[in-house]
């Protein structure tokens, strides 16, 4: 084949569109060796149908697969938007540099041997980028499959696997290329379409944020699907994640969720996988529907290439045999959908429509003899009931029915694209009669599964991307009351002094600064000022050791609670003295609050990220049930609330046996205040405030722990 | 075609072999119209090859698609084992009468219009069983699909769907008929072989329990599918089941877990559903392996059909692709399994087999390029390898590899037998070279997944078997001390009485003589008898008024704690006297038990089955979290052990921040005491023993509350 000298019509405006709509591709290390990736590629971009220019480059060939080779990228006597690198890792500087001056916008670099092999891939590494740089080369991998842009204005299949698939507006991002293409594999066997692929290996340049984001620009491409195992710019990736979702969807899992599969992780890529918790944080923050199964991932994808999004929770159930309808509801529930009972219009309609022996209600069952007319004045009802927001049906091939017609009507309704319908379709596909179905069903865009709790599952992933879509989570309060300046300085003092432990009155300066409310203290030097401190504070008071060197006060004595009067202060100051051989022991007296909610919140921070915000039931709550619920700084009001609302023992903080609930607002409040400290300053690696107690409408922070860095 | 003569040598030895094998088959109400019922099953019988006679009976017809039909049963000159009735319900009893004259053994009543249309069809069902019974008939059904025996030797498909299952050796029972076939459905679809089919609609005679003993009386059948959504005997269940998952597994699925799903199941079925936790119980009980997800039963059967069953929960995971292997680790860690590392002796010989660019470990990579003979190492490594029990491989098709020699290296391993076999098979079915990797693994009796969390799904199940297998659940304890005579007049005097809730001190005399401790206590009639019955106890005491109408004590303010002498005695029951009005007010003297742990336990009865024991963890834990979990009475020792380390609290019974640990063994005896004293005496309908305090090493019954019938 002579290379074509017509290129597309529409010229690269984004820089990744050298890369995703190449008008010409070089393949620099195309081979005549079957089954090797530089002839997989040649055959891959043929097979496919590529419409632009291949450009096969091997200085001992005069041709692969029949397409004219060149000895080097200087004797293409045309522009090249794309290069393949699929030479030995010590020759990649050198072809990069070669690009460069050929005018190459956009690599692929196929060939292993750089970050994953330790030191000295890294430098080589290096000095590719270095290259690339300097001509401006977008680098995607290393140690990669590749892109594949199934656009017929394109059909670039730059990448060795040997799954084809059909045009559609599902776009995969992957970074494991074996899950990539099973992925690809499973959207191809479900006869999914697809839109774009790219599995991007090393990820030394092109990011996985470059290609959302560039998805999320392309209008042909309905949903995302993410696979990952760790972010290595979360920040990044947060920023380009929270805009795409806001368009469009984005499914995601991310493995390596357990200890022993981060570390499978880790021995595979040079990614940040670790078993943390902050990739589904911000899966969470960012809008992202995520998933702990691929294969319900794929599933899913189904529906959201071609349905509407549910305006709500509300399900109308059509089905024409019993047991699946059970199953369905079942899984529907599960989801946080709900089956509203149908309008009295709504029942009256289907009273004459529907055969003697249906039932009529939610489950609409049409029965086994219902045909085409029974299941569309139901699926009519439903579109037009206000109180429904999508559709399930069970649609089983009883062998009395006209099937067909039954599907041609399912079609028609779920192309009016007015509220999302998935069907859970039961056959018996090797009978030519209801393989004419199934294509009736399928090329009408129905999304159609073979289990009722698979169908229920896409229904229920459609409405977590709309409830997602509509969370409005807003932007973190700004707090023009709190006291920046003081903060800054005992933060910069602190640091001057090498302190890595804020004192404990530094502490509580910082916090109040902070607008964060602390129970009534006072740092005394010695007894008397202890307790003229008490008096002041009202007993009974708490005290608490006090020196640089005591972090575990209580576990040294360092505590003493429920002081009533002076005398009690003394005794207690003296047998600390008498206990604790530290210099410089001060005495921290605070109003001994008795009874109360014990809180807890902290702070932590994740390198790439930031600040995670804790926020848990204290004591015996934290410690053995670990009820405790986090998120991403910075924290909304929003978020904040939901925090509240969602550890497991919630109903505690509204009052159980007759108790007044907490003042969750001042809870509230504290989160978002600590949140903004640690935003301001990222200098704080960990905070603890443990306990806050929550007592009478109030809410304080009676012990807490700041470290910097 | 002319009805066969000869009959198959095996003469029937079970009384349901007249159902699922028999020699002669008549079709009363056989029909000419296609797709009706009555001509549907004259078809699918003759498509399907049965090797027995077919005897299709209808007054007006000569044949039925060319098998000579007959006016009547008794114009048919043969004996007949199984009969279908496909007649209007009213005709049915008439016609089981008939059966009963004709010598018929088992009857399919395909009909519907019984117990599932009221009163009218209730009685319609008594009149046909009676008539069944007078002549020793088994009747499947009514309202159901039928059986289907797929061996060769019978070929029998007495039922009118869709799906011709290849032989096999899953048995499949389904109380819904749609589930059921589409579980069958998915059977074929999967290429995994049936054994037998039964679904038995309103299965007013031939039970599930019928059913499932007869599954596990069947050398031919390796693993037994159960749907249902209620079960309407549950003792006769829990019976069988237990004797049956002792040689076999059962897979079973319950839906209607949600209320919703409950009524949904409700109105298309007659059955006992409910929200409820009892079937779920049964399910661990009896050692039956549990799904809530249809799709995941069914390809998990495949692996059952072929895999031994793991010692232990140690895997062994071959992998050529990492990503895979990452979300496979996840799923089976999850699952309960785990990954140990290679013995020296395993990695020495895997340093010399494997490619130099392997990683030896668990996952062992033999990477892309590797071939068979890696692959064939690593499994010989592996099933030599003392520490695993099973094998997981991830196999992606590399164009670079010869996958059909991978293929029958995995065959060859996996017919040792040796330990189970699970691979996540990655590839593209529409290339022939592939399915033809396929076709050997799949004859080889590999089971393949498409997805690694869906293999791993299928390993953690035959885990999950294996373990329950190996539970050595016991017998509950007998308890020689128990005074059982007395208990017995208790009961029978509150019963004479006329009382619902025994009084409190029949309340302590009941559960001492069970040998349940309760804290001291003494029910005085006045103060005098109150303060002596106090120093008796000892101080601090607590009191509570005690009267026939009093149940909510503490709300109307007849309980008075901590009392430390007379005087506080006195006037806490000179309040009580002027506060509660009612006749009668006694006052029950207990010790007053300060600190300690507040458990509870109670028992609930369910009809059909029997007692529920509840054990948790008291106050809050029950009423915010729920912390509770049951078993089904009677419970053994084992169980009830499981009871406290299955709480979500459990590590507050072993003590947290420095505490003892409660005495567990004690309330390890006290639930089993529970246990026996109601399932002594099934009367008692509701027990609460609320709280039970565990103090230094003791644990008492503080209050209690026993409902009788």
């Amino acid at each position: 084949m002579e290379p074509a000298t017509i290129f597309p019509v529409v010229k690269a405006v984004h820089e990744l569109d050298y890369l995703f709509k190449p008008r010409s591709i070089a393949i620099i290390g195309a081979s005549q060796k079957e089954l090797s990736i530089g002839n997989v590629i040649v055959k891959n971009l043929l097979h496919y149908g590529y419409t632009g220019s291949i450009y096969p480059i091997n200085p001992k060939m005069d041709e692969i697969r029949g397409v004219k080779a060149y000895a080097t990228i200087f004797d293409v006597p045309d522009e090249i938007d794309l290069a393949h690198v699929i030479v030995p890792s010590k020759f990649v500087p050198g072809v990069i540099e070669d690009c460069g001056k050929k005018g190459i916008r956009a690599v692929i670099i196929n060939s292993a041997g750089f970050s994953e092999m330790g030191e000295e891939g890294i430098a080589l590494q290096n000095e590719f980028l270095a290259n690339a740089k300097k001509y401006g080369i977008r680098i995607f991998g290393p140690n990669c499959q590749g892109i594949i842009n199934t656009d017929p204005e394109y059909k670039a299949y730059c990448d060795f696997t040997f799954t084809f698939p059909k045009p559609g507006n599902i776009s995969i991002v992957a970074l494991s290329g074996g899950v990539g293409a099973f992925i690809m594999q499973s959207l191809f066997d479900l006869d999914i379409g697809m839109r774009m692929y790219a599995s991007n290996g090393n990820a030394c340049d092109v990011s996985i944020s470059d290609v959302i984001k560039y998805y999320g620009a392309d209008d042909e491409t309905k949903a995302i699907i993410l696979y990952t195992e760790g972010l290595s710019n979360p920040n990044e990736f947060m920023e380009v994640a929270k805009e795409v979702t806001k368009k469009k969807p984005i499914l995601a899992m991310k493995s390596g969720r357990t200890e022993e599969g981060a570390k499978a992780a880790a021995s595979h890529t040079g990614s940040l996988a670790g078993v943390d918790i902050s990739t589904e944080l911000i899966f969470e923050k960012t809008g992202i529907v995520s998933f702990n199964n691929e294969e319900e991932l794929c599933q899913v994808a189904m529906a959201f290439a071609t349905q509407p999004f549910p305006r709500g929770n509300r399900v109308g159930i059509i089905t024409n045999t019993g047991g699946p309808a059970v199953i369905a509801t079942d899984e529907l529930v599960s989801a946080g959908l709900v089956l509203p009972a149908l309008s009295e219009k709504a029942k009256n309609i289907l009273q004459e429509t529907m055969l003697p022996e249906a039932s009529i209600g939610n489950p609409i069952d049409v029965v086994a003899t219902g045909g085409g007319k029974h299941f569309r004045s139901a699926m009519d009802v439903l579109m037009d009931e206000e109180g429904i927001d999508s559709i399930y049906i069970n649609f089983v091939t009883a062998p009395f029915t006209d099937t067909d017609e039954v599907a041609r009507n399912i079609v028609a309704v779920s192309q009016l694209r007015k509220k999302p319908i998935v069907c859970n379709f039961m056959t018996n596909m090797s009978l030519d009669r209801f393989k004419e179905t199934a294509r009736i069903l399928k090329e009408g865009g129905v999304p159609c599964y073979s289990f009722p709790t698979t169908a229920a599952k896409a229904l229920g992933a459609l409405y977590r991307y709309s409830k997602t879509r509509s969370r409005a989570i807003g932007e973190a309060q700004d707090f023009n009351d709190v006291d920046k300046k003081k903060a800054e300085v005992i933060i910069k003092q602190a640091k001057r002094e090498g302190k890595q432990f804020l004192s404990a009155d530094r502490v509580y300066e910082l916090l109040a600064a902070y607008g964060v409310p602390v129970a009534n203290w006072w740092l005394a030097n010695d007894v008397h000022e202890a307790i003229n401190a008490a008096e002041g504070i009202g007993y009974p008071v708490v005290i608490k050791g006090e020196s640089e060197s005591l972090i575990h006060k209580s576990d040294m004595g360092g505590v003493a609670i429920n002081l009533k009067n002076a005398d009690e202060v003394r005794s207690a100051i003296e047998k600390m003295k008498a206990s604790i051989s530290v210099p410089n022991l001060r005495f921290l007296v605070q109003k001994f609050l008795a009874g109360g909610k014990e809180l807890i919140s902290g702070v932590s921070i994740k390198p790439g990220l930031g600040h995670l915000v804790m926020f848990g039931l204290g004591g015996i709550y934290v410690e053995v049930l670990k009820d405790v619920v986090f998120k991403i700084a910075p924290v909304t009001e929003l978020e904040a609330r939901e925090m509240l609302a969602s550890i497991k023992a919630t109903k505690l903080l509204d009052g159980v046996r007759g108790e007044k609930g907490i003042n969750k607002e001042s809870v509230i409040d504290i989160i978002q205040r600590v949140s903004k400290l640690v935003t301001d300053f990222p200098q704080i690696v960990e905070m603890d405030l443990n306990p806050i107690i929550a007592i009478n409408d109030m809410v304080y922070v009676v012990d807490a722990r700041i470290k910097i860095d």
